[in-house]
C-alpha cells in the first residue's frame, strides 16, 4: 500500500474538528447548539450583491484572467482608496478567498525551512498553510493579561534568525479581537526594515473596529512599500464567506511577479463571486453603519455577560468579531466537549473554540476559549445563559 | 529590500505568457486573432445550470462544508456511477477547480524532494504545482511519431527511484488528445502495484472520447483501490471553466484524511458553482450527444486541414479537444510569435501554444504546437487558412 506524505500526516486538523461529532450528536438528541465556535456571520448578505449574480447575462462561464477581472480590480482600487490604501489595479491579484492570498504570500516569499514570526494566539490556518509549504512558524507570545497587545520589540529581536523571512499579523485580530495601534505598527516597521523582512498583514476584518478607533493598514505605512503584503477577503466584510473571493495586494513588483505565476498555475479565481465582489464596492456608505452598530452591540452584550461570570477574564475586543476568554476551568477543550456531550440548559448548549488550537506553543491557552459574536443578541444571551449555568455545574 | 523565495523565482511561467503581449498588439492593429492556444471552449454553458445559480434564494452566502455540500457530493455519486466509477459521497472532496485537486494529491502523497513520473508532453501546470511544493517531475517520453501512446513499461522501470511516489496521467490527454487503452492502463497498474506508487488520474476530459472509444477510469481498475486518485473538474465537461469546481476522489482512507486537512485549511470550495455543478448532474443524457458531435466534427475539420499541409504531422486525437502538430519550422515558439507580430491573412492570424512548454526535457517539442479545437468550424477553417498561408510565407 502506498504511503501518504509526511506533510499530509503533519497537517494540523482544525481546532474544533474533535468537537464536531459531539455537536452533531447533541443536535440529534434535540439540543439546540449556539455556535460561537466559527466566524460564519448570520448577517444577511446584501441582497443587491446577490442580485448582481442572479442577473448575470453570461452565456459561457469562462475563465476570468488569472489576476481577476480587470473591471473588478479597478473597482477594488476605489475601495482601497476610500480606506487610505493607495494602490493600482496592477498591484492587486484577486484570490480564491483570503486563504489563497495567505498561500500566495507564503509561497512567494518563503522557502521550505524558512521561518515566519507570528504573535500568538493566531488564526489556526496560518499553521496549516505553513506546514503544507514546509515553513516554520515561530510564535512570540501575546497574553490575555495584556489584552493581546503586540509583544515588545525585544521579543521579535530574540525570535529572529537567519531563516526569518517574514512577520505575519492579523489586524484587527482573529482570534483575539485586538486592533493594532500606530505605535505598534511602527514597531513592526522598524523590525521589518532593520532585518529586511516581509510584513504579511491579514486585514479581513478592516471594517470591524469599535469605540471610534480607526483601522490602520500596513499598506498605509510610509517606508514599507517593498515589505508590506496585504491579505484580504470579502468573506466577513459583506457576509459572503461562500463566495471565496479575496485579494493579494502589494507594491513589491518582484513579489507580484512571483505571485502571478502561482495565480496562473491555478488558472483563475471564481467568476460568480467576482461579480458579487464588484457589486459590493458600490454598496452605499451607510451599509457598514448598520452592520457596525449591530456587531458593536453584540460585542457589548457578550463581554458584559462574560464580565459578570466568576473567574472569567475577557479583554474588550477593539475589532473583528471575536472575543477570547479565560475560563475558570483547567482544560477548556475538555470543558467544551462536556458542554456538548453532557450538558444542556433549557434544552440548549453552547459550542466554543478551545483556544489551545490558536497557540503554537504547547500548553498555552489551555484555559481559554474563542467566541465569535456572529449570532444575534437573543442567541448570544441564550449562549451566555448556558455558559453561566454550565460553569456553576462544572465546578462541582 | 526583502527577497522573494527560490520557489517563487523558479515557478515556470505559463507556456503562452510570452506570446500574450504580441496577441494584444495584433488586436490593437485591428487583426482578428483565432485563439487555438487555450482550452477555453466557446460552447454555451447549459442555460439550465446557469439558471440554477440565478434562481438561488439564499440570504446568507455561507461557507459550504470543506468537503463540499453533501447534496452535491451525493449527486456526484450518481454521476460517477453512470460512468462506471463506484464511489461513496465520503470518498469525494469537492475542490476549487481541477487545479486544487492536483494540489491536494501532490500535497497529500508527496513531500519536497519526492519524485513523480509523468509521460511528456504533459499539462504544463503539473510542473507549476510540483515546483511550488518542492516535488521533482521525472518525465518519460511519449512521441508524436507513435501518436503519444503510453511509453513502454521499461521506460517507467528505468525512471523509478526510491524517491518515486506517484505516476500522473491525464486521460484523455491534454495536450496530446491521446486516449489510453485498457492495455496501457494495465501497464500502469502493474507498475503501481509492484512499486507501491500512487496513480494520479486527471480525467477532466472524460466525456470527450471519439470514434466509438470508451473512456476507462483509473478508478474502475480492480486492484488499484488504494493507489488510484481521480482528479476531476466540471470546467470542460459543461463549459464551466469560470466556476472553479472540481473533485478529488479516492478510496484510500489515509489519503482522504490528509486531503481533508488541506481542504479544511482553505475552508470551503465556492458555493455558487457548487449549485451549478449539482444542477449539471441532472442534465438530460442527450446533452453530451450534441456537444460530442460538435467536437468530433471540429476535430475532423482541424486534422483534415492539417494533414493537407506539406511537412505537417498531426496524429488523430482520440479524446479531449487538443491536437498536437509537428510543423515544418525549426522553432515553433518563434513561428508563433511571428504569426502574431508580422503576419496576417485576410486581416486575421492564429495563436497557438508552442509545445516546448509541455515538455520537461529541454529541447523537446521545439517544432510542435498544441491547438485547442474550442472554436466553431468556420473559425477553425479561418485559422487553418492563416496557418496554410503563413507556412508558405515563413519557409521563404
Amino acid at each position: 500500500m502506498p504511503v501518504i506524505s509526511h506533510r499530509g500526516a503533519m497537517m494540523p486538523p482544525s481546532p474544533i474538528r474533535k468537537l464536531v461529532p459531539f455537536a452533531d450528536a447533541a443536535k440529534k438528541r434535540g439540543i439546540k447548539v449556539y455556535h460561537l465556535n466559527i466566524g460564519q456571520p448570520d448577517i444577511v448578505t446584501p441582497p443587491s450583491i446577490l442580485d448582481a449574480v442572479r442577473h448575470t447575462d453570461m452565456t459561457v462561464l469562462e475563465y476570468s484572467p488569472s489576476a481577476g477581472f480587470d473591471s473588478y480590480r479597478k473597482k477594488l482600487v476605489e475601495y482601497y482608496k476610500r480606506n487610505d490604501i493607495d494602490v493600482t489595479a496592477n498591484q492587486i491579484i484577486v484570490t480564491t478567498g483570503g486563504s489563497e492570498a495567505i498561500m500566495f504570500a507564503i509561497m512567494s516569499c518563503l522557502d521550505a525551512g524558512d521561518e515566519i514570526i507570528i504573535p500568538e494566539p493566531f488564526y489556526a490556518n496560518y499553521n496549516g498553510f505553513s506546514t503544507s509549504s514546509g515553513v516554520k512558524v515561530v510564535p512570540i507570545p501575546s497574553s490575555i493579561e495584556s489584552g493581546f497587545a503586540l509583544p515588545a520589540i525585544e521579543a521579535f529581536e530574540k525570535a529572529i534568525t537567519p531563516q526569518t523571512k517574514a512577520i505575519m499579523i492579523c489586524n484587527p485580530n482573529n482570534p483575539t479581537g485586538y486592533l493594532y495601534s500606530m505605535d505598534e505598527l511602527n514597531v513592526l516597521k522598524e523590525i521589518c526594515l532593520k532585518h529586511d523582512l516581509f510584513l504579511f498583514s491579514d486585514e479581513a476584518y478592516r471594517e470591524f473596529c469599535y469605540d471610534g478607533s480607526k483601522h490602520i493598514s500596513a499598506m498605509s505605512i510610509p517606508g514599507l512599500e517593498e515589505h508590506a503584503i496585504l491579505l484580504d477577503t470579502i468573506s466577513k466584510r459583506y457576509s459572503a464567506c461562500g463566495g471565496r473571493i479575496g485579494a493579494f495586494v502589494t507594491r513589491n513588483q518582484q513579489v507580484l511577479d512571483a505571485a502571478m505565476k502561482f495565480a496562473q498555475a491555478r488558472l483563475s479565481p471564481p467568476t460568480f463571486a467576482q461579480i458579487l465582489g464588484e457589486a459590493a464596492v458600490d454598496l452605499p456608505a451607510d451599509y457598514f453603519d448598520e452592520v457596525h452598530a449591530e456587531y458593536t452591540s453584540r460585542r457589548d452584550v457578550l463581554v458584559d455577560r462574560l464580565k459578570k461570570l466568576d473567574g472569567v477574564l475577557c479583554p474588550l475586543p477593539g475589532g473583528a468579531f471575536y472575543a477570547m476568554a479565560q475560563l475558570p476551568v483547567e482544560n477548556a477543550e475538555r470543558f467544551c466537549q462536556w458542554l456538548l456531550e453532557d450538558f444542556s440548559h433549557n434544552g440548549a448548549t453552547v459550542m466554543m473554540a478551545p483556544a489551545a488550537g490558536f497557540y503554537a506553543t504547547p500548553g498555552k491557552g489551555r484555559n481559554e476559549v474563542r467566541m465569535a459574536y456572529v449570532l444575534n443578541k437573543e442567541d448570544i444571551n441564550g449562549a451566555m445563559d448556558c455558559l453561566e449555568a454550565a460553569l456553576k455545574v462544572y465546578k462541582n
